[in-house]
């Protein structure tokens, strides 16, 4: 197998591990080098729980040997946004403030990643207490783009996008509140999804906005979003927002391509000021997909002018809420564009909070009868740029990221990001699919059929 | 039967009815007859659909003729607080901006009562919007208390109140955000029962504050309420906050007793500032508790003194934004108090509507093990004071009422107000007793097992 491993999917690894041909122990030894040559310039990590990790790989190894194999992420190296429990380990958010907060209990999303057999092997960078759309950290440093690495990852997921796209590990647990899984793997080359709002347990995750909060997996494939979607979706009590529907098999929805499936191009909107190579790309994708069997519709997307609004009434006094007894007490431990950000947040009237959430209440009914009522998947640019400069990042920047993906937090509809093309200047560009409530099956099943058909997802980053 | 047939109890009625020895039409003329010759005076009803209510009558009589008997409710007249739709009828909320409105549907409760065979005899006076606790109404005029026309019913659901303890129906729906059933059951002399939050659906019903909102009944009897309760609570996919778990039947537990019980009695806060006759009243009613074989356990209910901020940090600004457009476009429409209330709403920060959400989360979860970890029922006085003359209600009045009630919209507990007992002028007084979350069985078992030990609920007014 040699020095490739880490390229390989989880769905080409796992049958491998399978049939033990291949050793977990060998795997995120793998991972642990490409970690140890990269991440100097990646800092992708916070913490490396290298130690952790090898153990977890060598028990996988003897329960499979022993004939206990439990699926396709048995003995997988997976990273975990540093914003989800991981019992032992620090949870830092990003932050000074929760800095030397060590977890007693895992995550319900870390836990059950380990049941299904997924090795640890660490916690990944990201925007400080996942507020905001760059990845800039002021305190740990900012993740960088495999691409180029003078560039921004995109975030809040940032470390989870640069450690799957640079190989370090094999799939990464991101937070979705506003784009923060499908702006990172769109910027980074990754596919990224937020499933459905109640899909997957919050539970043992920092909250930022409880109403907003979306856990999703990124990971080099649709495919292998699929294998992490299934292992971690599913009621949990533990998230009054967890849903009772019953979680479907995704693997069986892949490979039925897009014929037949109605979708959705938005004549607005989604399409405003998209740079010059973002467009070209969207509409190569979108032709593509036409190409192969699907009906392209276009559309009015409804309410989207006023969702932008809607969702900074949610999130920001949330966050403000939840952040209030650090910015009274330690001001000057927290970043300046997050206390910017939690400073509107203090500002809100209750009554503004109030009508974005029963705005939401309406919208999610407009768009389930108008728009899905037509189509089964929407079609978009994940965001409006690709990854711009570190040093240049700031507000103007966050608004051209999060524009496309934001909406489909209020309306809380499962959303992929797949790799879609390059810039000239050699960085990636993400296609957003959204489907139904709830179905995310149909989402995989036509991200994989695109995929399938090119080969974005394949490049690797110039490391 | 002949004229004392409105002071049946549904309990008494409903075999009567079952076996024809009563027609449901003569029921309906009984409390027209009685509603033609007191309402002038007590301003009970808003909407009196005579009419509809006689060919309700008959066709109840002719479905029990045919053998197609329903149930407790087949046949028995009742009214509903003017906040519940009835279908073809104003739905005005005691308010000018809802004078002109007509429902088109039914609410959920409305709905239930209908199929359970009740006569919808009208619909009830209340305090505008439901935001006020004494019933006093500038544009409805108030409802007056039976017991003494001078004097308040209390509310919000004032003429709920006022139409059962005066025999002009047998039951009436009430609505309790923050004491609205048992305050002016308390007052009036009648049972109020605000079922567990989630209980029973809010569906079609005007919101005063989603959160905080329940639904519930007033009757003469304990065991009437059982009746009523039964007929409404249960799940319903259009109230978003209505529960799943199973509604027992309720009947079942009465006649138990309350041997055995653990009953919680408060050491502070609950009787602090009770008026003298209705400490007095209170503590007689705990002794005959006590007496009657439940154990009595003295605690120190906590976080009570948080309870009222936290509960008008969530009422007030939902209350606002619900009535926005009303108070940007006609305010000279709504009442003084009412619009005080509402401006108090506009006026809080987001961040303390958000705090006093997670304040009520937390303080359920310390209720929970603290209190009904050892204690099956807690019971208190249900308003410090009794019915004030009408012309002095004001500010200060509504707290001394909705005091002692109001936490348990915060806690979503099932609470019950019965009568026990008057004051030196003839006026009466309530006795809380508050039980588990989704245990309505426990509290209606100790409220019955107190009526049936007492007679106080039997008294009637001097009309």
């Amino acid at each position: 197998m040699g020095t490739d491993l880490h390229w390989l999917s989880i769905a080409e690894a796992a049958p491998l591990i399978e049939r033990r041909e291949l050793s977990p122990v060998d795997l995120v030894d793998a991972c642990l080098e490409r970690v140890e040559a990269l991440d100097g310039r990646l800092n992708a990590f916070i913490t490396l729980l290298a130690d952790e990790a090898r153990a977890a790989a060598r028990g996988a190894a003897d329960e499979i040997a022993n004939g206990a194999y439990r699926g396709p992420l048995h003995g997988i190296p997976v990273g975990i946004k540093d914003i989800f429990a991981v019992a032992g380990a620090p949870m830092t958010a990003g932050s000074l403030i929760f800095r030397d907060v060590v977890s007693e209990e895992d995550s319900a999303v870390t836990g059950r990643l380990r049941e299904a057999g997924a090795v640890i092997l660490g916690t990944l960078n990201l925007h400080e207490i996942a507020l905001g759309a760059t990845g800039v950290n002021p305190h740990t440093g900012s993740a960088r783009n495999p691409w180029n690495t003078g560039r921004i990852t995109g975030g809040s997921s940032s470390g989870a996008a640069a450690a799957v796209a640079a190989g370090l590990c094999f799939a990464a647990m991101g937070t979705d509140t506003g784009c923060s899984v499908r702006i990172p793997a769109a910027l980074c080359g990754v596919a990224g999804i937020k499933p459905t709002f109640g899909r997957v347990s919050r539970r043992g995750l920092l909250p930022l906005s409880w109403s907003l909060d979306h856990a999703g997996p990124l990971t080099r494939t649709t495919e292998d979003a699929a294998i992490v979607l299934q292992a971690i979706a599913g009621h949990d009590a533990g998230d009054p927002a967890s849903s009772r529907i019953d979680v479907p098999d995704y693997s069986a929805a892949l490979g039925d391509g897009v014929r037949g499936l109605r979708v959705g191009v938005p004549d607005r909107y989604f399409g405003d000021g998209l740079d010059t190579d973002v467009e070209a790309a969207f509409r190569e994708a979108v032709r593509q997909i036409e190409s192969l069997g699907a009906e392209l519709i276009e559309f009015s997307p409804p309410h989207t002018d006023e969702m932008p609004g809607a969702i900074a009434a949610i999130m920001l006094p949330e966050a403000f809420a939840f952040h209030q007894k650090a910015m009274r007490e330690r001001p000057d431990d927290i970043g300046e564009d997050v206390r910017y950000r939690l400073e509107l947040g203090a500002a809100y009237p209750a009554v503004e909070y109030i009508q974005a959430l029963r705005f939401r209440e309406m919208v999610v009914e407009v768009w389930r009868k108008d728009v899905f009522g037509e189509i089964d998947l929407v079609a978009t640019a994940t965001s409006m740029i690709a990854a711009r400069p570190i040093e240049v990042s700031d507000l103007s920047t966050t608004f051209s990221l999060i524009h496309n993906a934001n909406p489909f937090n209020l309306l809380g509809t499962p959303a992929i990001s797949v790799p879609c093309g390059f810039t000239g200047d050699g960085l990636p560009i993400g296609l957003q699919l959204v489907g139904r409530w709830f179905d995310e099956a149909t989402v995989l099943r036509g991200a994989q059929a695109y995929e399938t058909a090119t080969d974005w997802h394949s490049r690797r980053p110039p490391l």
